[in-house]
């Protein structure tokens, strides 16, 4: 099998135009983190809250997410003193507690099916760090936390909210929120709950759904819903750097996401112009009656609220048998994987979703 | 109301990494055009392949699409010689023979509902030239087909192909397509057609559907299947330049795109780890036995077809009736958009959508 | 002789980061222009002022540059009605009239020395479109100039002027200006002239001095010194984005530039800390009594005068015999270059030099 | 005084296209590191030669330099395991053992000449923290050198080599070097020198010259001359990525720099083309007689060696002394800035030029 020169290796761990945010580290390295350039001198960081943000992600919180325990809590090296920001960059790193690597080796020549394995093993050789899918790791999304949870702070006091629940998990889907008035309060209280839906009904048959795919050692998707208030009109670029495509790029780069939408979304495969059109309406300021388009029209804020869905794939390590092959030996076999893993991986992953959101709106309005 | 400052604007008509692509152009300014960067020196373009490409998207062509007859035929006006790139920077015009105005001043004060009018008064002042909606146009589409055009032709000789179809119309769904083993050759002959569908008899029934919507004055949505085949392994990088999500940007650049979703999209938040996960055989190499990871895990291409499908939302321009307001005299008012307008705008984005796929996994080739 | 394979070619045609300019063209192809995109909209451009400004850094104004006329007057083809910007990109475009290639064929073979013939031979093999020097051609700097007059109008209207002077030819220095306190007006003055120094002295030796070198059929170098006044305190960042890396970065992107330096510059060397330091003084506001930092302290404007050198090359052109090598017979080889070329292509440089200067700073102050 | 807002501050501390090099820290926060992206994964860092570069830079190591002590160690938090490059993003930090901050508090108030403590006040407020310059604190070049240290050893392995010299201090000039063929032994020897020049008389001489520059408690300036062999040719773009203007960018990124030329630089004004003309010789493949480009011609390498100078300005910070102002109180005021100071900072500053020119090398190699 052909291994690609290492030197055609190209990859950016930045995003962003003026709030720049660059992640780094590995699942098994010694240590994850995250420098932030540009964000607004003298900030105030509220830790506590900061803390519990980063707390919604971080796994073995309940039976629903993996036993696994991380704390998963940021230390500040640079740019920070007693919580106020006083550089222009600042840097933050989270401590891998677990750097146990037994359970991977069996992965380096059978690779798990929908991992990264095997194309990582042709793009970059052997020699790269792939214990707990190594850069690939979902745990690369707790330092998008760190700035994402910074970002969500900065965007309160300037009156933005963003917030989600899960919409729908294996077909159970969470009672319908107004696009045009979502509930922003009934959304916040999601976030201390075990399922993060609204609906107390729904989330016992949620709970359900996910106990039975556990004790299965399957594995289930979900939709996540975030909303965003407060935004102000006049939010992005015509062409190439509009507000939803920024923002499908950054949510497209979390791990397992497999589907986004704004407003509609593909339910506007259906509509007719008429049925999908927002109207204006004057009613304490110009709004839109409806708010199918998410609350961007060409690209560019409209004042309503941000609506945007996104597709989660179910957890990829399953317990369950499944085929795979040798790469020493080129022949097919059967693979298990043991461990506690997500059985839906979804719900932890809203922070990421809110942290995306957060840093476009912020870099948006840094500009 | 107040006007945002025109030194806060700040956009981007480029994308692209190795291949840089730059569209410049009003919907009624004298030319749209385009530069690109990056193009390999002596690739010999076939004109005629790439008018008949551009011919898709045209408007005019049959009764499912606009009346307007727009030629839109590139040309070349730097580093191209008889055909042929002979530079590092090539450029291309289009004569915008329309440029009749009228229609427009009423919008001015009204804004469309759906349609970026307001948020570019907002944002810009009223010095921009708005008509036939200026920078926001989905005229700009054309020249980008120049730059995805040629990208196709280039493909091709390395043995990509790159096809889209009509997934579904107001409801009316296309033949389902082997997502490990599509069909290219018919979604090639779908190129030719009035409705771009594999399926005769869901040919009929959506040209039934588009005509009655046509004669209501109304508009319909749809969704695009985009497939990709001989795509090589490893194209994209983990973190923030993914395969997905560097093509997730651009498709949301495209104007009336609602939605983008890979491989099993949005099916997978019903689905569990079992059903989605692809299985690897060993058969004429490493292939996955289905694909619902859309040829794309941990954001880098595994080999397997490119699979995505994008959400069109209905065209913003319907002959009812609809509420809109007077910006002058901040009352509600009614606003009836005139003239001859795509009952669905999706059949003529398909080039658009394939040119952006191609552009995408060119940019990452050339890497 | 190994020809690097064209997917290695990665080459960027634009710069900026608010205010984004694109350049496209080669020498001897029909149309060399350039793309502008986020210039505020509104912006009423005086084009007779600009055709000056052009006429500057175009070929045949005097017997001290080259003989060949070209017209190089701006035709605006997006963005521009009646000279008002009425978008947010624009794009103009130059016709080449000379598009006579005869004078080239033989530097296919042999190449002339300090030239990028032979670089762009193994780069970019033969396909190249070389005459004239194609990409590599002085000509690109007139669509770059198309972008910095009109930035110098804008800045004018804010009170903020760029100027420039020869300050060196061959030995020949032209007065020396205060650097905390420079004579705009006089530096305005030399735009009109056939050598643009200050004095007429000076004027006459240079002139001398140019007529002898062209009768040599040699060439000769040059030392541009360009001024900015009226520059705010606060533009350019920390790091990697200073005002003056930045400007480096476009001043080196100048063809035949070999040289940059700020305030002191090279003298800088020997000069000790006692006097190279700018001490404070209040008068009229925070003011520095010298000014060897050329108005830029870490990175950042500090409100004081922009001032700084350029070094230019002699043409490389020259009627005299050089000893080149035949590539396709590998042998050492003599090279006359016949034709007309400029004996010193540093004094049409000048506006070139103050459109990248009123760009950086147009760009810096867009943020 | 006017304060900017704070969220018009937009910067950089990132900088490369396939080697990404990301800065953070500030003079006296609790870390500096680096993070860098795209190097060759497998890569064996020798720790050993990486602290040897380092310490170059280091303050304290004779009399030359400045007393206080730092030990400038770098520590791999991520992606590098006993020693070798693991992942696509490696960070290393540096810790700041000094972090008193008793020196700076009168600066606040009466800004140093020539130092950044008057722009930063006023761009970014009082809330930064500006002790030892903060974020402009030459300190930041440390992290530069972990990524320069580790680019020169993989540069190393493909037989390039970065070496460089003081060319002059005060008007003392070290021996001339053959641009077409440098001594780079002589070079690299410079390297474990206290003044890093070739001559034993020329260090001498500026051995006395800094002594006594020191007891007058003033500083002086230095020219530095970098030489890269073995460069293969090809590297660098036309337009805006050219070769020397990407190295120039950066170069300027250091701070203290305040000029920088390319082979003959700033001599090329009083040349003639002839004496200035590179011609070609084949001997032992294609050569030029003389190097008056410096390894460049229109952007690109021609596979002659790398040859630039960098002009780096006098310490700012001087016992003598100056005058300042006092913001609080707006008048006049004089300023003794005491503590130990580099006479010549210049002599510290050879491993952070190295350093830049091996990451452009590396970079453009990486494409």
């Amino acid at each position: 099998m052909k291994i690609l020169k290492n030197w055609e290796v190209n990859m950016s761990s930045s995003f962003g135009k003026n709030i720049v945010v660059t992640i780094f580290g590995e699942s098994h390295g010694h240590y994850i983190g995250v420098v932030i350039d540009g964000l607004p001198i003298g900030t105030q960081i509220d830790m506590e809250k900061l803390n519990e943000f980063m707390s919604r992600r971080a796994p073995g919180k309940n039976r629903f997410g993996t036993k696994r325990k991380e704390r998963d809590l940021p230390k500040f090296v640079a740019g920070v003193q007693d919580g106020k920001i006083v550089a222009n960059t600042i840097c933050a790193i989270i401590e891998n507690s677990d750097q146990r690597s037994s359970d991977y080796e069996q992965f380096k020549d059978t690779p798990r099916p929908s991992h990264a394995d095997y194309v990582a093993y042709v793009k970059y050789g052997t020699e790269m760090d792939m214990r707990g899918s190594g850069s690939f790791s979902g745990r690369l999304t707790a330092p998008l936390c760190i700035a994402g949870g910074i970002a969500k702070q900065i965007l309160e006091k300037k009156g933005i909210e963003v917030q989600s629940h899960i919409s729908s998990i294996g077909g159970i889907r969470d009672v319908e929120i107004d696009y045009a008035k979502p509930d922003m309060k009934a959304l916040k209280e999601c976030e201390k709950k075990e399922i993060p839906v609204i609906s107390e009904e729904v989330s016992e048959k949620i709970k359900q759904c996910i106990e039975k795919i556990r004790k299965e050692e399957n594995s289930i998707g979900a939709e996540i819903e975030c909303f965003a208030t407060g935004v102000p009109i006049g939010l992005g670029e015509p062409n190439y750097d509009s507000f939803d495509a920024v923002l499908a790029k950054l949510v497209f780069s979390v791990p397992a996401v497999r589907g986004f939408s704004f407003g509609a979304g593909f339910d506007a495969v259906s509509m007719t112009g008429r049925e999908h059109n927002d109207e204006y309406e004057l009613n304490d300021g110009v709004k839109t009656t409806t708010n199918n388009a998410g609350g961007v029209v060409g690209g560019i804020t409209n004042g309503m609220p941000i609506v945007f869905k996104t597709a989660i794939k179910p957890t990829a390590s399953i317990g369950l048998s499944q085929r795979s092959f040798s790469i020493s030996e080129n022949v097919e076999k059967d693979l298990e994987i043991k461990g506690r893993h997500d059985p839906c991986i979804g719900i932890r992953i809203l922070p990421v979703i809110e942290s995306v959101c957060a840093l476009t709106i912020l870099d948006f309005m840094e500009n």
